[in-house]
């Protein structure tokens, strides 16, 4: 295995990108989608399944392991990866959305964020030092610069205003990181910007005159429409250099990510599959479904006939018997099979590239989808 | 595999016995203990999981499946053991224990119960035929029939007038079983008579003339505390005859299925396991841990370094911080390590008896389950 970080292109069709990231812990094959950790535990799912999915590395969030159950403590314990039991690669976020989302009592600085913990109201500061010292002990292998997630709507001067601070914090970011990462580990700025195309530019050229391994689209899908968010992944990806990773932070639905996929984005993260596996909701090849619904009650069909995951041959009848009862199996079946979705898109997305197919693939999921729930 | 239900002792210790029950869908071997999933499921572990701990056969509650979805939905829809993706044997209860412990504005005649459903209210009747059909739509492998659990304390001649309703409710499940059970389906009767040894014997006695393929021990862990079950139980097996298999309903800590092996029973159910698995307690070869406990915080140690089980070999800090995060997944590897710890149990008392020292095997657990929280 490599010591060092890197990313290699090996296909392309119109826009989209297929690819591998190299990292000391293994690859990551592109376009990826990252099930989100946050807790240190993909929700409902165990590790290893996590890994059968096709999972090639996965999230976990600063904000919450800085507090609870606290990155020095985990770094006593040998870091995160032993922790919770992944031995891929983990890309860690700065805390910064979950602070402005999540906590109360902000305050923002130019030395950093204070806000009170919604654990037990504590007060607490996260610095762009501080959250680059999280995940150094936390020992992500790919850590985020802490940055302002512009808030939505917002005017020009308020997105030209964040996007500046977001950069001087990006700059003391890497210096952070540069003195504490280990070998092979990177670190992505953040391209923000609000809905402005030149802002979008502005900040993407800030960045790469800082010099990161990957770049991440950020302070999208916050309410903007679907239709804005890719046009601003557009300018950001068409500003951003082609021989680093691009990562669409937060995102998203199937159609989402398709759209993102050809407009140059390669790596995803989002609660999605597990949070709606918790709601009975189901991603499958068939489109969407909401396992609540008592057209199942009946149903012997399984959940995804189409499916290679083991949790997705389960009947729909009997899924919709344990959601209905409140049955955790029903959590930690739907939450599997979706996760796994999730991956067999991205697998198919990836050998739609590599066939010079990928619009005919985008296009049909997306039939797909419409005509489901 | 055999297509008839029959019990072959295979050791004895004292009036311990170890011993393997043949039914068409496979051999359980005893002493065994049940995980219960009550509502068609063990509650936070897949079916392959809890088949992984070395468990023969599950429980499923009669009470539950019959208000949810209905048993004649499980028979529609191909059996139980289709429906909830478990192949070996399932024993299923009548449903009175339940009706008596859940349900509201209960009713007991000569004919049957009448009760509320404690899901949405509705009046529901269950006779002894009732609950023998319900069962055999839902295809379990040993059946129970329908009696009333005497409530506990009871005066003697209410245990008596308990007793003998029981008695008439068990011959008529008997020809209910006889007109609908498939070949190599089993019936077992259920001792009751409270706390009282001469009505004990009476109700065996009175069972072994209408002639079951097995006999419970009903009644007990409902409040008489553990020397008044274990001489019930005692007094029960004494009664009752050497070559069918013996079950003692609803039980329960290490200490008791011990305390119950050495007094001659053969198989066990409680929900205790997974339960406890929900609730942070874990049940391990060095005694029983809470896992909320601030002890184990930056405890580097796996759950049970004894136990073959994946779940168990998890560190406590990292267990300590999912129960306290409210995570899922404490509660799916709990639930795993707790119900392979009953295995691991149940396996090495067979081991025990088989060597002729299952005195000094349950003494030794006993010293560790006493000298733990």
């Amino acid at each position: 295995m490599t010591e060092a970080f890197s990313f290699t292109l090996k296909a392309r069709d119109g826009a989209a990108r297929a690819g591998v990231i190299a990292t000391p812990r293994g690859e990551v094959r592109t376009p990826a989608f990252m099930p989100v950790g946050t807790g240190a535990t993909v929700k409902a799912m165990f590790p290893e399944d996590v890994k059968a999915t096709g999972a090639d590395i996965i999230l976990a969030n600063t904000y919450h392991l800085m507090l609870r159950p606290g990155a020095e403590r985990i770094a006593r314990l040998g870091g995160l990866h032993k922790f919770m039991h992944w031995d891929g690669p983990i890309l860690t976020d700065s805390g910064g959305y979950q602070v402005m989302s999540l906590a109360k009592l902000r305050r923002i600085a130019e030395d950093g964020v204070t806000f009170q913990s919604h654990i037990d109201g504590a007060t607490v500061a996260l610095s762009p030092e501080r959250a680059i010292e999280v995940q150094c002990l936390l020992g992500a292998d790919i850590q985020m610069v802490l940055d302002e997630c512009t808030p939505f709507p917002a005017t020009r001067d308020e997105a030209a205003a964040s996007l500046d601070l977001s950069k001087r914090w990006a700059e003391r970011s890497k210096a952070a990181f540069d003195g504490c990462a280990a070998p092979g580990q990177a670190l992505f700025g953040i391209v923000q910007g609000s809905i402005y195309p030149d802002l979008r530019e502005r900040s993407a050229a800030a960045l790469i005159d800082i010099g990161f391994d990957g770049y991440a689209v950020g302070g999208l899908a916050v309410g903007e429409g679907q239709q804005e968010m890719f046009d601003m992944v557009a300018v950001s990806t068409a500003s951003l250099p082609e021989d680093r990773p691009r990562y669409l932070m937060g995102v998203g639905t199937p159609h989402d990510m398709l759209g993102a996929i050809r407009r140059g984005i390669d790596m995803f993260d989002c609660v999605m599959p597990t949070r709606s596996g918790r709601h009975c909701q189901a991603f499958t090849w068939g489109g969407r479904l909401n396992l609540r619904n008592a057209r199942y009650a009946e149903d012997p069909t399984p959940l995804d006939p189409e499916s290679a995951c083991p949790a997705a041959h389960y009947e729909r009848a009997y899924l919709h018997h344990l959601v209905k009862s409140g049955e955790t199996l029903g959590a930690m079946l739907l939450s599997y099979a979706n996760v796994q979705f999730y991956q067999e898109l991205m697998a198919r997305a990836r050998d739609a590239i590599a066939a010079g197919r990928f619009t005919a693939f985008a296009d049909d999921v997306a039939r797909r989808y419409t005509a489901s729930e």
